[in-house]
């Protein structure tokens, strides 16, 4: 009985030990496959073959199945931020997929799990992530000017030098880098889905989703009747207008230039929409006659300083909240007074919406897929275009051109 | 039986009235009585004779017992801002009375009753004064720009002109003009207070107190074991010293480039002093080393920006307030930059500690009269000095130089 038992116990470990090390064919040995690289600031993205290596230490290799384009991609693809500059790289953070391997210590995902890859992770034990207050991971928060991996410092995707001498590097982005048929992440940066969520609608909780639905829900916290004026309707605004409705806000303003967002904001609950370039008085004074003195929630998704303002005036006196999603590469500071601060108007930032991804993304997938009345999104909504991988150039400009919300990318 | 119960009634009217309007001997009729005025921006405070018009609907007229200099008043005697000069003009804010008579329509306050006036008034009536999240009350909110009563937009107050002409206005400040052995004052702006509590000490309530004390226990809500950083160690920061002290603070860091601040800090619960004029490296690094990687609460108490972004920066990334207390009088904008708001800090400015003050300050002295453990504030130590009102220039010296906290003016 005793022996057994033994034996029973050390099958298990082993059983443990196939599902993570050895779990199929191709764990432990370098992957050779296909990446979208971008060789330069602005340069076309170029599908390459790559070597990707196993995953070190805590770390996961995922098969990508979907990914998208984000307006972040996009300031790093431009090199906006010269020191956030490094290339050869591999773009992409907002994807689904399939772990491939995993690496020594990780225990939380095994072989064959669905995941959605995060651009913020949680590693679960720093004093940030032990703290209710804040998802910025000490280790694994988000940060446009890591270009490799947190354990080593070291890359792994590899590509052959263009001069025929030595392989060279290609660096990572924002945690992720899922412009490739497999990319490797540290285990923080990747989320257990359940099976039956279909992967390509979980792509979206990557990014666009968590960002635009947690700011509403978790950062506004908005309560029903609530007024709420959006900045910008892209993904992450429509995705706030999704939240608030949700919500049961009473009055969605949508504010943008682009006249073709009324529609799809329409679809998407924004009630009243703006475009400032038709207005003949400041947006901001638009706003505060449809609302009687002002909204009780606005949010930033434009990425514009003096759309900011807009935003932050926009609001009630006395208890009005900005939330800032948007990017600013800016040497602009705030455009505010410190006195403005005294009538009661407040602007906080908000990453990844809020939400601690490992330990809060798998419930929210989890009501979305029982039909929670909280939670009916509308998902398929934020998908306006589909292509295959090595189309991703095309995907590009229906982003740059306010074309597609998002352009789902087989891989 | 039915005469004799009308007739009750009608005597109780009739008190009711006469302790409200006709009250005391002066009720009704102009005071003529020492005030100190101010004729031009910088110029000494002179002792003047001025007639005080009877209080109209919903004010009262408060007899002053005790007042105390500001640095709000002082902006205002500089003539900082250009739009806020209206001269000659009654000064003062914080103070405490006695009601001397009341107009028509005030009903929570008689004539006898203690009062401390506030700068800024509760109507309990508008919609701001209906919403929890807010004390500024939409009518008697402060305004440094006002400069006459809210009822009829004139003043109550008339000085004999020089050159022999006329009489003429002499306008209020800040809802309150205490620089007078009378005023009058919206009823709003007017809190009554237990005739047992000493009118000296509660003279503070009516402004540096209820901000310093306020702003730790409303606006920030700073928990027992929380590190602190007060950034201008006046009246109001060591209100807020007190604040944390009572709130079980574990550390509270007072920076300040006088050095004679640091043993009076001490006395009010500071545990380090600050010197920037000493320090080798910035004040928010130092900060940072101190409490391993930022305090969570910092109040900027000095009214400079160079010292608000020191403010901001001391605190801890991921959850950091900063809560700015400091009026500002400058053409510059808020030196920070929009991606620091992604860092998790945040920043919010407070209004007379987020007290509504009718509603809340009575239950306060309440508090404090009894004893309670977590108001044993210590009072006395914010009267560093006493003078005769007619020393008032005095008093503004010792302010100015920083040689006191608060010198308390017999008027
Ligand atoms: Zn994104
Ligand atoms: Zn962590
Ligand atoms: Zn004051
Ligand atoms: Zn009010």
């Amino acid at each position: 009985m005793e022996g057994r038992r033994t034996g029973y116990v050390n099958g298990f470990h082993a059983a443990s030990n196939t599902n993570g090390f050895h779990g199929s064919d191709t764990a432990g040995k370098v992957i050779n496959c296909k990446a979208a690289v971008v060789w330069g600031p602005g340069e076309p993205f170029v599908i390459e073959e790559v070597q990707v290596d196993p995953p070190q230490k805590m770390e996961v290799r995922i098969k990508i199945h979907f990914t998208s384009i984000c307006h972040t991609d996009l300031s790093a693809w431009l090199g906006q931020n010269e020191s956030q500059q490094a290339f050869p790289r591999i773009l992409g953070h907002e994807a689904s997929g399939v772990v491939e391997s995993v690496g020594e210590g990780v225990e939380d995902l095994k072989v064959g799990d669905h995941v959605v890859p995060i651009f913020n992770g949680e590693c679960g034990s720093c004093s940030h992530c032990m703290c209710e207050q804040t998802n910025l991971c000490v280790k694994f928060r988000v940060d446009p000017f890591k270009s490799v991996m947190t354990g080593d410092g070291q890359s792994r995707f590899w590509i052959a030098s263009r001069d025929g001498g030595e392989r060279r590097p290609v660096y990572h982005f924002l945690n992720v880098s899922s412009f490739a048929e497999y990319t490797v992440v540290d285990s923080a940066c990747a989320v257990r889905v359940q099976p039956a969520a279909p992967l390509h609608k979980m792509c979206l909780l990557s990014c666009c989703i968590s960002t635009g639905i947690g700011a509403v829900w978790n950062t506004a916290n908005v309560q029903e009747g609530a007024k709420v004026a959006i900045f910008g309707l892209g993904a992450v605004g429509l995705a706030v207008a999704e939240g608030a409705r949700l919500r049961g806000a009473s009055q969605i303003i949508g504010v943008d230039i682009n006249p073709e967002k009324m529609l799809k904001g329409k679809e998407m609950g924004v009630t009243d929409f703006i475009n400032p370039t038709d207005c003949k008085k400041p947006v901001n004074e638009v706003i505060k006659e449809m609302t009687i003195g002002g909204v009780d929630f606005s949010f930033e998704c434009a990425g514009n300083l003096d759309v900011l303002r807009d935003a932050f005036t926009s609001t009630h006196d006395g208890w009005g909240l900005t939330v800032v999603l948007g990017i600013h590469p800016t040497p602009r500071l705030l455009p505010l007074h410190p006195m403005e601060l005294f009538d009661g108007r407040r602007i906080v930032g908000c990453v990844f919406g809020d939400f601690k991804g490992k330990s809060q993304l798998p419930d929210f997938v989890e009501k979305y897929m029982k039909g929670d009345a909280t939670y009916k999104l509308n998902l398929d909504g934020f998908i306006t275009h589909e292509l295959p991988f090595d189309k991703i150039n095309d995907a590009l400009k229906l982003l740059q051109q306010g074309k597609s919300l998002r352009c789902l990318l087989h891989v």
